[in-house]
């Protein structure tokens, strides 16, 4: 299992549409394989930032599965437009045993 | 509950013992009131980056009772030698109903 991480800056004042566009992009990208759980949370020192964790099954189930699909063209167009700068997605391997 | 989140960059070489000092380090923070949870996760793009992200009751349980402890200061002497540049971290509210 690995996690996508996206720290999202959005226009200011736009959290409430934001939020509500993310609810209708959610099935677009849970109805990919390998998909196991998002979150998206918001931050509390700067209130027009999010941060944004997928759970995937694969890397490869990301970026190949997901990113090369008419789905990812569909959450693209609903969310894109908040994006303040463009987000850096990142991704980390399964937790390490502590 | 809050979620703590910290990009870790750390000396490129140094990963296996940062790993090590992080499994030192864990009952210090896991002691704290309020601590629920933490995960270390190693980044795919960037090998000398983690994430670590700790789910805590308040932000209060975080920023007074762990920051202003004396385990936080033993944590410091662990893993601050670590760090390059030192990490930012961010606070982040309970996950958003989507």
């Amino acid at each position: 299992m690995i996690l996508e991480s996206a720290v999202i800056n959005i226009k200011p004042g736009q959290e409430t549409a934001f939020e509500a566009a993310m609810r209708t992009a959610r099935p677009f990208i849970a109805a990919s394989h390998g998909f196991i759980d998002m979150k998206l949370q918001r931050c509390i020192e700067t209130p027009n930032r999010y941060v944004l964790l997928v759970k995937w099954r694969t890397l490869e189930d990301h970026k190949v599965g997901f990113r090369q699909s008419d789905r990812y063209q569909e959450w693209r167009k609903l969310l894109h437009h908040f994006y303040d700068p463009a987000p850096v997605v990142e991704h980390y391997d399964s937790p390490i045993p502590l």
